[in-house]
């Protein structure tokens, strides 16, 4: 796999002066691999995400006005060390707290944990919400089990709405898991990314098979089922999220985004967009807005994923108000 | 090549009816392949933009508020026929003209000049601006040979903001045409996109090759050379469009985009970001605002692209000018 690279083994660093670039003087670098927009308001709480790095945009390409304040960032694929994400809660706190939001994987859970210990050693508080949308990974009754996916997208963005009204740490958490909780997604891959210091796939499946529900490093999902119409395959998925326990009847409204892994074309995403769309519609849920792109990527990996996040009279406000960053942007 | 298609002759039809369904109620379908912005202003001087589709989100997913106002779509990577010009070109006439802007290929310039003659014969005044950026396609005393490529999309961006506040076509062309003037752009292929009917890669390239200044089909460059790192790629890339006609001198002031052409990842264009913002940032030219992502793509295309925009008083409040859309959103 042919890349445009320096030395592969310092990817995840040069990207990310790389995005502090992209930026372009709104946003500092406060520590190898932590990040932070410049100029909090004094009184601000705090949404600080994370992760791994060669999934961009996420998490780091998701800070900016009306979005998160900061981020941590791992090596590739790698959850961010504790320094590191206590490097970015420092520049963040603003004295009235920071909230923890990021996909539910074991390495990141451990770090940001020890992070929010060594942060509480200083007397910044710190709360936690885990991202884990993905029905395809464990059972309703195991939430706790699943993996974020892209339904971090509206989440993060819910978040982002919310950390620059709420009057402190409690009334952000309270808002940020009532999205979190009603977000789902279903993924499924087609081929997979590379690692870039190597070259190798992150995962393998046979030229004419799908992973239904496969992570996007290529963890277990539902089945590997053969390729199927954009038609068939948007069916398939929307009823794996329908019928998952969070209830989405005539009437109700939801933001809908269909996500690109990475290679797959908008071309592909608009196409299955039609199909599910038209499935929501028959049903009689109402589309509030619509989200479509390569958000939350595995490198050049080829799949795509359908997330369904139902809004109500208080998310409704928050999902209105705008918002910049790398990855998403709302007029 | 896996693809999430349903019939991939009807590919191009199905990926505009998905795109009507993203904009969600803004954005009306007028004809087949021809989609307009619902709801314009009566007084309003208008933009059509328009080519092949495939290449998304360009350029039919660039409508919206302060972009453009309606699109004509042509199949995969061909040219839109006149008619499905001409039924946008009476979607968006709001009685002041229509300014046409896009990229100066052959198949497209034939389509749109018959499109504005059968729009002359109807009473609306079309007037016409091409795009025509990539300083690889031929010297810079011959522009009208020149490719567009991706400084269409600060182009579109500019022409968007223009055409919401010109008071008639002439000044929009005058706008519209200094914002052409003062792009350019340089692309590099790693690997081919493949043609969804056919599944056959729309040009070949050896593995440790890399083509400059190829075109987004695959059209000839300034040649082909050894893979090389994104460092030294960024300088040949800069150097290349700093030695053309446009001067960019210390203190100028300009806009930065780093595209790529589909399945090139984040990770590399801000790999290539570093490079190319520290040399101009030496050079003493004032980096204004920064682009990148996949917004000028050829399906799952490998590949970059550099473009810069320099900026004047004219057309620094364009810029600054809040847009939406599928391809470019700014707050």
């Amino acid at each position: 796999m042919k890349k445009i690279l320096n030395d592969p083994n310092n990817a995840a660093a040069e990207l990310v002066d790389g995005l502090v670039d992209y930026y372009n003087g709104s946003v500092d670098k406060v520590g190898p691999g932590a990040i932070a927009v410049n100029n909090l308001p004094d009184d601000k709480v705090a949404l600080l995400v994370g992760g791994g790095t060669g999934h961009e945009p996420i998490y780091h390409g998701l800070i900016g006005p009306g979005m998160a304040d900061g981020a941590a960032c791992g090596d590739i694929f790698a959850a961010p060390p504790p320094n590191v994400i206590l490097d970015a809660t420092r520049a963040v706190n603003k004295g009235n707290g920071v909230l923890y939001l990021y996909g539910n994987y074991a390495g990141d859970v451990m770090n940001f944990k020890i992070a929010a210990q060594l942060a509480a050693a200083e007397g910044i508080r710190v709360e936690t919400v885990l991202i884990w949308d993905d029905v395809a990974s464990a059972p309703p009754t195991q939430k706790e089990n699943r993996r974020g996916i892209a339904g971090l997208i509206p989440i993060v963005k819910l978040a982002g709405a919310a950390a620059s009204t709420a009057k402190d740490l409690d009334e952000l958490v309270s808002l940020v898991t009532a999205a979190r909780d009603n977000t789902r997604s279903i993924g499924v891959a087609l081929s997979p990314g590379s690692i870039p210091a190597t070259g190798k796939p992150t995962f393998e499946l046979d030229e004419d098979s799908i992973g239904i529900g496969m992570g996007i490093h290529g963890e277990q999902g539902v089945g590997i089922e053969k390729m199927m119409t954009a038609d068939a395959l948007a069916e398939k998925m929307v009823n794996l999220v329908l019928a998952d326990d969070l209830p989405i009847d005539s009437g109700d409204e939801i933001l809908l985004l269909i996500n690109s892994l990475g290679s797959t074309t908008m071309m592909e995403c608009l196409i299955v967009l039609k199909k599910v769309k038209a499935i929501l519609v028959e049903k009689g849920v109402n589309i509030y807005d619509v989200l479509l792109g390569p958000l939350v990527t595995c490198q050049e990996m080829a799949g795509i994923s359908v997330s369904i996040t139902k809004l109500d009279d208080t998310l409704k406000p928050l999902w209105d108000a705008p918002c910049s960053s790398l990855g998403y942007t709302k007029l």
